[in-house]
């Protein structure tokens, strides 16, 4: 992984020490070194109650930090893998979108991830209602049908203690949005049959590059500064990947960035934040491009590219009559022809001079780099958080939301009292 | 199509009169009134030449406002209705993507569309030409498996008229991202079995509305005299979409709102623009909206509800062991849940005071309300262009990227001379 940065900052005194000392509180840090021999056990108990290879489907219930991690990995890695698994996501409550998730699953083949840091997410446990009346319904055993993941202790926990069920923690200082390398995310992937090792291994490069004064630290450092520094004028951040496989992983970093940077500043009542933005090339040079090239100068925008694809087909050397003009590309593999748009952004980018850009460029999509590439964002936000002077890890903004909710709900209760529970 | 302003402004006098008077050049006003009799023709000539009901995969290659509003529409209507065809895209030079369109159509079986205005847009040649070789490979007859849909006089149609195919316009005063109701859109839309003339019924009820003092005139010039008036601190405009859904509609709206608005001043070198975010709900109430609750004040947020969901699905009234504090849904239908999550937001973002809100609510999801949806944010996008002083209509800072894009074509060819085209 390689990062370049087009602007220059003095960095900013005494943050690295501040995340020296964050450390010690915050779980996510230590999650690359963790000892996966939990998970390995997890598998070899999976396969000694279910018949692992006939399992063609894994399909998560969960939302926001519970979803967006591994749907992110593994939407990358089939970019470059035919896997024999197939990866779903009941990530809302719309109804139709429950009913097109359930047409595309095998039910009885299918093994349910129940992902809930506090175990009760409204959207989750409605979802996996559903889910269990549905399977009895059709006379489905529930026996180590569920794997759940949750914070130790929980309510969720204790429920999955009442019938046969596989249960993993999620260690209790790695909030959510923070959670993708812990079970929350390996555990669903691992299943799959992601290399997870691999994936920590890649955050661990990332981790000793930072904290042993590697490549990454200075770069991390400046773009750092230069976003909290900018926050005013540069309100808005655009991370342009010029990868289809990545465009849940642009997801994933709209959540982390916007959760963690979008608050109320530590001793003052005064609104903060960043607003993510998550592009994919070329697509988005036909829509979101100009608005970046002439519109308000409020973005910074860091182009992804990837080094090498697996795929090389080729344009092919053929002349079309009538658009013979149009031989140029001809023979061009359309992975070069991606990097190509890539550059080409970035040069007509740099030209304006008052943009501020950098380039992250990954040698390859592979679980080692995709892991680089999460604990690099990790990183840069706890960063950025630690200089804007907010709490990076917690959301207090959506709890007013809830408590609204759980007001109605309980309104529509007095209302239509509910048939007793079985 | 119901659409409540939380927020007050005096109408910028004059405006109105300046959208009366761009009408008569600008091509996709009048788009709702047009006669369809051009499409039916098309249909019956293709089922005389194609066996319609055996094609079973419409595959638009194109990109941008050749892909994104076609995208949006089926996209929408899929939640409420199966079709017979599946529609797919080819919006990338993504190797990977490439491959993976291909890999979920059966070729044999599939009708494509080349949609470019301009007929010799980059990326859709290069994978018009990958498909057109590989037909060739697996021998399988080029004979009336495309339609074009480009500029009259264009290139691509002169290629199109070398072989058996069809052709339609883009009338020429109707640019990329206003299109989707122009044949561009409604082609391949209606060749899947969208009732495209409910979908113009619908676009022309706002127009009129509009044009003739209905109840959205006075909704419409405020909210844009407010976007407008207040873009140098609400620069982003975010659009909250509670349903799955409309999930290719705000990708659309994001085209159409950043392309149009992100631009150099009419005489003056100035920088404005407004950017446009997408969200659903509630899937982003776990991503985003801490941002938008906490974070700077530099958001409007526009909540777009669902009145009436076909899908009537319940969460069921089962208790779970350890969960009972969670029977508070049970028997709530799923569709009740998301527009009650909805209400919650709305709530919420009210009690904040300074985030200017409105709701829009849709009765249904149908032909006749997407085709509303579509006008009103066209004219929307029309109005705050025209208070913003800028030319809605063009996109020129897209240019110099293609012109460096083309240097560096023209330089692998010197290096690497193709081989002689056949």
């Amino acid at each position: 992984m390689k990062n370049s940065l087009y602007f220059n900052i003095k960095v900013e005194e005494g943050i690295f020490d501040k995340i020296v000392a964050e450390q010690k509180s915050i779980g996510y840090y230590t999650l690359p070194e963790q000892d996966i021999s939990y998970l390995l056990n997890y598998l070899e108990e999976f396969k000694s109650k279910n018949d692992y290879d006939a399992i063609k489907d894994i399909a998560i219930i969960g939302i926001g930090g519970s979803s967006l991690g591994p749907k992110a990995i593994f939407r990358a890695l089939q970019g470059i893998r035919d896997f024999d698994k197939r990866l779903h996501l009941f990530e809302s409550t719309d109804p139709a979108s429950i009913r097109s998730t359930l047409n595309k699953l095998d039910i009885k083949n299918t093994h349910f991830f129940v992902i809930s840091k506090s175990g009760t997410t409204i959207e989750t446990i409605s979802v996996y209602k559903y889910v269990i009346s549905l399977l009895k319904t059709k006379d489905i055993p529930l026996d180590y049908r569920f794997t759940f993941v949750t914070d130790d202790g929980s309510k969720l926990e204790a429920h999955a203690k009442t019938f046969n069920s596989f249960v993993l923690h999620i260690p209790v200082n790695v909030g959510g949005r923070f959670s993708v390398l812990s079970a929350a995310g390996l555990a669903p992937l691992f299943l799959a049959g992601v290399d997870i090792q691999r994936l920590l291994d890649g955050a661990l490069a990332i981790k000793q590059s930072f904290f042993e004064d590697g490549y990454i630290k200075e770069t991390l450092l400046k773009k750092a500064t230069y976003y909290a520094k900018n926050s005013m004028n540069y309100n808005i951040n655009t991370l342009f990947a010029y990868s289809e496989s990545l465009d849940s992983f642009t997801d994933w970093y709209v959540q982390l960035w916007g959760e963690s940077l979008g608050k109320k500043q530590r001793h003052s009542s005064f609104n903060v934040g960043l607003t993510p933005v998550g592009l994919i090339g070329p697509k988005d040079q036909h829509s979101f491009l100009q608005l970046i090239v002439e519109g308000l100068r409020d973005k910074s925008v860091t182009v992804l590219k990837i080094e090498n694809f697996d795929d090389k087909i080729k344009i092919p050397a053929i002349t079309l009559k009538e658009l013979e003009g149009l031989d140029l590309m001809n023979g061009i593999a359309f992975c070069d022809l991606i990097n190509m748009q890539a550059d080409s952004t970035i040069e007509a980018l740099l030209d304006k001079k008052d943009i501020p850009i950098d380039t992250i460029t990954l040698q390859h999509i592979d679980e080692e780099n995709i892991g680089k590439l999460i604990y690099y964002y990790e990183l840069l936000t706890s960063l950025v958080g630690q200089m804007m002077n907010v709490n990076t890890y917690d959301q207090p903004g959506v709890e007013s939301g809830k408590k609204i909710l759980e007001g109605k709900l309980l309104e529509e209760r007095k209302n239509f009292p509910p048939k007793k529970g079985k």
